[in-house]
């Protein structure tokens, strides 16, 4: 039995995008979703009231900050992570495995799992594929992933086959050692930009057997055209009755490709980190607040956008609170970015609900050429 | 014809508290009232809902900062700071000359005006009484002040008397230079720590006249006996009639004590510049959520606190977000300690209305005390 419950409604007749709904422990969500990252048990600058009003149905934490600060047990003791955060609805928790190999030089990755200095106080700290569940069980997230290897971009043949079957092993090891029936268990595909290696990690994964499938790896520096390429011939490999889910992804462009490929599951830090610096999504492109073009400009970021930004504050103010540094910059700029993410991928599922999804994507780039 | 009414409601039989209610352009406020301080046409982390929320009725804004960003000609084009800021409540703007002399070094004072650096780019401006009256007209407050000059302490005698002296000379000419009829003029006493040149101060300002008066040159670094046997002495003379205001005040206890000397009016940035350093107030006294103790501490802030943060979040993830610098930190803080300041305001408005501000005052030491 799984822990979750995941459902195709409806399959796009012109493209490999789908409409599903996915229910968790703590809740049910539609896809295709997108993910609000959440890395310190809150997503920067925003309540949990404030996500849900933006459209957000589940939030991913991320494993490595909360292990190192404050502490895994810690937050089991204080009845997990929903609870520690006010967030009651459903989590994602990724497996530490990505924030790890990222720390560079600070990490050592054997077959037994990664050596590691922490970022915030240099102390030595090991994880292994049974060690990332554990912490993994502890923070009680629905959804929980595989620890895996993400190797660099670019890399070498070799050395990806060797990265991904290590990362298959990590996956049977992490499937022995997860024992919570309320949370469900990803895979991650990895492969890097081989299609050779993403299709054999594809098969060695799914022989495992998972409650979902994530392809990891991508959004390390490769081109858009070889992500999205990789998407488009890695999705439709993946068994079509379990939700896919692609990590770390992405631009809004990203995202319509994404579904277009038949994913169902993103994450991504854009929409909040670009808001704190001041770069705004709307329906006709990227707008950057700091401009000196907006500085008496009455419009809201986008007149099209219903959100509580546009609908009462100015780009002539969101300029000045950005120019004084204030918090209610990265408030306001954050609302207004999740919002637009939000309802981009609830226009989406609309779009193929109505079975015009194909029409939609082409609208979507036509608006911003036009502008 | 003044642009604010102002009626006394009840006063207090064993003390000087009064219960007020003080109508202006942009609505009603009960007296006594704390305004929070919104320096760069925003209070720091809140939105304008949450200011509601929490009990807000009239926030101060800084015109020294908003003449030198945005500006106080850009705020007028596009209608206004209440316009600008999306807060349709009252407001009142300082008269900037406590920022300008708390530049030091870079500001240089005479009889005209003063004249200064900008602490943004060092660039050199010159504010005069009609100056400071014309900003504030363009930034469109319902209570304007009059630009003064706030003596440091300690500070000889006869440099007080010179400085109360053109502080009085400005006073009238503010009042002259001032035409806006939607907004009230506040005349502000100065005079240093020395009673006799306070009594005279409140003489001099009184016989120019104004909507209402206010205490300056309290809070910068006398004594918390001196400053509270100041607003003692000076309360009393000030026209019952008018509201009386104490500029940059204060703790918990100097608003009790403010109240109890017939203060009707208190503005401060401590319950939210002490919230983003972690510092919280609460019935039983302040709380550092910094502290090692709050790790696994279960508890809200204050147990005898209404406030959604109360509500809703432990100290322990208080504490989690602080140690982590996230802006939810500096909101949670910041929504509570404003919900604390306004809570305790409007139980001393009830204490009065009911006839018992004396014990209530008492009440409120004993509880720190026992704690």
């Amino acid at each position: 039995m799984s822990a979750i419950d995941f459902r195709l409604i409806k399959k796009d007749r012109d493209s490999a995008a789908r409409l599903g709904s996915l229910t968790t422990p703590h809740g049910r969500i539609d896809t295709p979703i997108f993910m609000p990252v959440g890395t310190q048990a809150t997503v920067k600058a925003m309540t949990p009231e404030e996500l849900r009003e933006v459209g957000a149905q589940i939030i991913l934490a991320n494993t490595y900050h909360l292990y190192i600060r404050p502490g895994h047990e810690l937050v089991a003791r204080l009845g997990g992570l929903h609870e520690f955060m006010h967030w009651p609805g459903p989590i994602l928790t990724d497996s530490g495995g990505f924030q790890v190999f990222s720390l560079g030089e600070l990490r050592k990755i054997s077959e037994e799992g990664v050596r590691f200095q922490s970022h915030l106080d240099g102390s030595y700290h090991f994880i292994s594929p049974e060690d990332s569940i554990a912490i993994q069980e502890a923070l009680g997230g629905d959804i929980i992933m595989c620890f895996d290897e993400c190797p660099p971009y670019p890399a070498e043949f070799g050395y990806v086959r060797k990265s991904m079957e290590m990362t298959s092993r990590w996956a049977k090891r992490c499937k022995d050692a997860h024992h919570r029936s309320d949370q469900a268990l990803f895979g991650i595909v990895q492969g890097g930009m081989y299609r050779e290696l993403r299709e054999e990690s594809i098969g060695e994964i799914c022989r495992i057997g998972f409650d979902g499938y994530a392809l990891g790896g991508l959004s390390v520096g490769e081109e858009k055209e070889l992500m999205h390429e990789i998407m488009g011939y890695c999705a439709p490999l993946l068994p079509a009755d379990k939700p896919r889910y692609v990590m770390g992804i992405g631009t809004p462009e990203d995202l319509i490709e994404g579904i277009n490929a038949g994913v169902d599951m993103f994450d991504c830090v854009m929409p909040t980190r670009n808001a704190r610096n001041g770069m705004l999504f709307t329906t006709f492109g990227r707008v950057n607040i700091k401009g000196a073009a907006y500085a008496e400009d009455r419009l809201p970021i986008d007149p099209a956008c219903s959100c509580y930004v546009c609908k009462n504050y100015s780009r002539a103010y969101l300029r000045h609170l950005y120019r004084s540094g204030e918090i209610l910059a990265s408030r306001l700029n954050t609302w207004h970015n999740l919002h637009y993410y939000q309802a981009l991928m609830a226009d989406a599922r609309q779009a193929i609900a109505e079975g015009r999804f194909t029409r939609f994507r082409q609208e979507f780039y036509a608006k911003r050429q036009a502008s």
